[in-house]
């Protein structure tokens, strides 16, 4: 999507790849809101660390990231020798794969580039397919993207208001993102409406990185409280809620997201406000029988007992406060002596979700496991 | 309550009177919960001024210190005549009431102190009246605040997991609190339980007083986002649902009460969790006739784009990060370039609470009109 930095406005994609130095480019997420910088990752290992250490997160950015760093590393080999190249990609492989272990899209997006180099009979040949798989993948997310704001544009009329959870944009993929891919489709039509998006507390991603995004897309934004979205849809604030999803279980129609999108879904039902979740066909786990299986993270409980920004002020009746404005500190916000409980994500049901928006059109939940063939279900 | 300061456990009021000094003894709320500290007012109009400045708040603890202030600016009158006395305690009246122009606990307390000031026949004999009606005022409220532990106790089983949002405690009365109250009674009988408390965003109050009135008091308790409740109730590790308000109207049953109240409610309703409502009598409003017809302050939006804290560590990756651990300060959190709602409060409606406790028993919300006369309504 397109950022402005400095009065200059360009196009970037969250994951990209500099054939020239064999990089891949990656927004350094970890600074914004506060700056947008661009870093490169000079080989796969830099690319791994980038994906361990968060600069890149979000299941479609670090599938690609993985991706480009397969081949990445794969392009940096010498030599002609087909069995050393091979032990060299599976050492890349496992680099690749362990720095996020419990995420699934990087290991899917690497068995797409593993099988495409096999029809290659050179190292050379293997090396030009590595790269073209990868860039392939990193293009369908971003088709699959643009798909679903196609089919959730429909869904935006002039003059609504909007509300979105955690951050389900460009910046989770490699462009145009899931929940936000409707908005951005109804506001290339033409389309005038209002978005307001949860802090999303813990880690804020919804007043941090959505709220970025809309900024930077000139889309009309307020960030709330999370517990705010009740009082507006009381006052009749609210029309439509669309969320993103880190696992869709295609038996049952379950949807597991970041705490707190139950509670909109609940809200927004006793509203009769509809409620749509808008995912990429790769979120859709087709093995889970019981959304009460999804593990779900326990997480630092330090998140919920403080929280980071930049310094604005101090509080002048505490004596010898001399923080300066504009460095990034963690704060603790909770009573010192008292602990937290900090779960990750929860569980939507089905009979709570209006529509699950994807690439290939607007499902009911329900009926997810009968389209499966359509949905890209292969057993 | 007991607060416990280096070592040493003693019982404090949040609001006090001081003979000797003719001061009011408050705990000072804004240094909680990184700093305990007993601030004393010397004159009426520092009395003003820690009302105004919110060094003490509270629906029941401004009421008292505005009660105890009248009477500590009456004591200072030198002189005998009663025409020029009446005229003093007129200018202290108007300074204490201005201090929080929208609140109306402050009001009926000075009122009382007024009204009793009436039997004396020289302005010693008023001081006196004045003083020992501040005082009643003052015990009034703790007895009220006990008579809802009584009631409320009942509520709470061995074992039993609590949720309360915001803080209803002891700090924001004169002493026990409302929605705290049930828990700190049913600790006396004996009853082993764990509060989780609601961080409360934007302001933060359960992850700060709530959770420091629990330390201090040494209930089992754990602070959760706003938005893990609805996690925490899908999995049945919620029983029962206490909060106190602000205002609830005695025609209809509405409750209003810190934003999120409301979504709570809803939440509790869903999973067939009991959600009760502590309230002391003076928070009835009998006048008014629905609950959107109360007014609902928008606070300032930089109360959702940041957060209060201790520094506690710099992000090293942000060169010339030099914010020393401790110090108190204001961080943005948000984008920079986004706004915020922030509504203050929301209204609960009647079918979505189980009772409200009150210091004469628990009523169905629906009741409290049919039995007026009984709940002091006058009219």
């Amino acid at each position: 999507m397109n950022v402005t930095v400095r009065g200059h406005t360009r196009h970037y994609r969250t994951v990209a790849f500099d054939r020239t130095c064999n990089a891949v480019r990656l927004i350094e997420q970890r600074l914004l809101p506060h700056q947008f910088k661009i870093v490169a990752t000079r080989d796969f290992r830099e690319t791994a660390a980038a994906i361990r250490d968060m600069i890149v997160r979000g299941a479609g950015a670090i599938g690609a990231t993985a991706a480009y760093g397969l081949a990445q590393g794969a392009l940096a080999f010498r030599g002609s020798n087909l069995r050393q190249f091979s032990r060299h990609v599976e050492t890349i492989y496992q680099s690749l794969k362990t720095a996020r272990p419990t995420a699934v899209d990087p290991v899917n997006a690497m068995a797409a580039v593993r099988a495409a180099m096999r029809a290659g009979a050179t190292v050379e040949e293997q090396q030009a397919l590595a790269l073209a798989a990868a860039g392939e993948f990193a293009n369908e997310n971003v088709l699959q993207c643009k798909a679903i704001g196609r089919h959730g544009a429909r869904l935006i009329r002039n003059g609504m208001n909007l509300l979105t959870h955690c951050n389900a944009g460009w910046l989770a993929f490699v462009d145009v993102g899931t929940a936000t891919a409707p908005m951005f489709a109804a506001q290339a039509d033409g389309k005038k409406f209002h978005v307001f998006c949860d802090e999303t507390r813990p880690r804020s991603q919804g007043a941090t990185l959505t709220a970025w995004e809309l900024a930077q897309q000139k889309i009309s934004h307020q960030i709330i409280a999370d517990s705010a979205a009740g009082y507006l849809m009381q006052r009749g604030e609210i029309d439509l809620v669309i969320v993103g999803s880190d696992r869709t279980l295609g038996r049952t129609g379950e949807v597991a997201n970041k705490i707190g999108t139950y509670t909109k879904a609940v809200l927004a039902r006793r509203h009769r406000i509809p409620f749509y979740v808008a995912i990429p066909l790769s979120t859709i786990d087709w093995n889970l029988k019981r959304g009460f299986d999804i593990p779900i993270e326990e997480r630092d409980e330090r998140e919920v007992l403080g929280a980071w920004g930049t310094v604005q002020s101090s509080e002048s009746e505490v004596q010898g406060s001399r923080s300066k404005p504009g460095k990034r500190v963690y704060v603790r916000v909770a009573n010192p002596s008292s602990g937290a409980r900090n779960p990750g994500f929860d569980i939507t049901p089905p009979d709570l979700i209006t529509g699950i928006i994807t690439p290939l059109g607007i499902f009911r939940p329900h009926d997810l496991w009968s389209r499966r063939h359509e949905l890209g279900f292969v057993g």
